[in-house]
């Protein structure tokens, strides 16, 4: 095979855990003209993109499309599912189990921090080793800074057996659409998502799912992101206030496509991820998950190898990768093929990790 | 002038106040591929939009991008500029400035409205009519329930006389422009817009505008709306949480056009309005507010006819209007050349008035 590159003839590839790339249909979506949000049209682009996203959180209950990142569905459903002063348990093991716990911690919520290793995964014997009671467990399944998938179904299980009147409330933002999941099946009672993940649109709108037992349990607070000014309206496809239409379209267009194949879908980002984590594996690099998510691969860097140099050298390939965040900062480097693409995609981006990872 | 018209043959025209039709280089950046928010890319178009949003609010502080709608804006403003327990003057004569005033009580602030007709402006001598002392007065520039334009230079100055120390936060949501517009320059403090109004984008961002003394007085509350944490890094065109980096570079966008020509098209808007107002007088309909915002026109219904059949009317055309909201709601209809249009889509739209209110 011919092995000389011809200089900056590489085609740009996002390959971080989210934003990622666009899925064509959210593209072609978001290039047509304005709807207003108080149309029939709307509305029933609103309801498919609804409905559609309740099929995927396999819930009886409601996703509510807020307009905002994921974190705001996160602040959304802390505000509006625990009143200040309730005790949550929040086990702790990367940027967004921490994230979880500085969004209680703001709420006025009393918050039990359960510290793990970055990279380890929760189990049940952790929960049970935190003093109760507690009214609520904050999960992360997917924890994308590390690259760990917790296995969020047993452990509600586990916290349900010693708290039933408790609740359990999932970040799921790199997990749906990536990864199984199931609300209710799980015994899980709310779980927030964005759409700039599995879900293949740009950033801009928080899903908010909430089982029928949650829906029970709301204690609205706040304006803005108020769930129940949304809940009285959302089942008729208008919100309370003037939401992102255009991103809501692009979610009703991905869902079409995407729902009807997403167990091929989610065994398709399995083997992705498998693909990288072999490359890695061959080229020696450690990987820092204990359970690997299907989002994102993440890896030490090698010994004596920079970040930097490592960004760079997928840089001068046309790639956009990431680096660490908190406590990981500057030791690890991910790769994410959550976005649109394929089996030949990960081979590629196999074959670039072989060679932005030559260092000699 | 052949008179028979072809059955079907109309061009969708989107006429509400928000969302409106978009900006063609709106549409061009929204179709570019994915950004990654923490790339150099995205915090160079980042900063692009926030400097021109700076020049278009005109000051000297700093204009914060929100993933949000302009509401979310509002809020985040009432909750980081007064404590709760401040004591606020709310004039209340639309749906908007009825918003102003459920956010603030959902905030925890002391609420003192000041009730008048709606379709009427705030004067100097209502605003002195209310008992004091007050941390703030909440004003809505543009009323675009009512169709009236308040003058907020003049009432923050009549505010400010009686209360030096309090703060005056505005909504610009209609206004920014589409009419003139200074923070500082006329003694303002904050203010709040939207992406899918005068900037003719898609909605998704809120902005809110901070004057430097406003910086000076922030009392940072909440996590996903804290502007604390968004001042620390929006600076370096960072946000605190994944932003709608798409409608970003779509707010760049059509800043970089429109900025350079901001009074020519403003006069445009003004224009625009005229001719619909003209259009009505000519047609015998009654106009709502007493002093007319660019923003939006707003008539009251003809006498025996619905809004339903004024609705139908322009959607047999192609068009979409709106209606009236709270206490309007039945009674009036709004038409709106807020998004991109020039004075022949006025002359278009004026035609189809004509037709569409001959009920004969």
């Amino acid at each position: 095979m011919p092995s000389d590159k011809i200089p900056g003839m590489y085609r740009p590839r996002l390959l971080t855990p989210g934003p990622v790339e666009l899925h064509p249909r959210a593209l072609e979506a978001l290039a047509r003209p304005q709807l207003h949000h108080r149309s029939d049209a709307a509305r029933q682009v609103f309801l498919q993109a609804k409905t559609g996203l309740e099929a995927a959180f396999k819930t009886q209950g409601q996703v509510l499309l807020l307009t905002g990142s994921g974190t705001a569905a996160m602040d959304a459903l802390v505000q509006n599912l625990f009143a200040p002063g309730a005790r949550v348990l929040v086990p702790v093991h990367g940027n967004f189990s921490e994230r979880w716990a500085k969004i209680a911690q703001q709420a006025g919520l009393e918050v039990v921090r359960l510290e793990l290793e970055w990279g380890r995964v929760v189990r049940p014997e952790h929960l049970e080793s935190a003093q109760g009671p507690f009214d609520g467990l904050l999960l992360t399944h997917s924890e994308s800074s590390t690259g760990a998938l917790n296995d969020v179904r047993t452990l509600a299980q586990a916290f349900k057996a010693r708290f039933p009147e408790g609740l359990v409330v999932v970040d799921a933002i790199t997990s749906l659409f990536v990864s199984e999941f199931e609300l209710e099946g799980w015994g899980l009672d709310a779980a927030a998502c964005g759409s700039q993940k599995g879900i293949m649109c740009p950033p801009g709108l928080g899903y908010a799912a909430l089982s029928p037992r949650a829906i029970e349990h709301l204690k609205p607070r706040g304006f803005y992101l108020n769930l129940a000014s949304e809940l009285k309206v959302q089942s008729t496809g208008e919100s309370a206030w003037t939401p992102a239409i255009n991103l809501v379209a692009a979610t009703a267009a991905v869902l079409a496509e995407l729902l009807p194949r997403l167990p091929e879908h989610i065994a398709l980002k399995q083997q992705q991820n498998e693909i990288l984590y072999a490359t890695g594996q061959e080229l020696g690099l450690k990987p820092v998950p204990e359970v690997k998510s299907p989002a994102t691969t993440c890896f030490y860097l090698p010994e004596g190898v920079s970040y930097a140099q490592v960004k760079e050298a997928f840089a001068a390939r046309g790639a956009t990768i990431i680096g660490g965040q908190g406590q990981l900062k500057g030791r690890v480097f991910r790769l994410s093929l959550m976005g649109y693409s394929d089996l030949y995609d990960a081979y590629a981006v196999a074959h670039m990790m072989r060679e932005a990872l030559r260092f000699d």
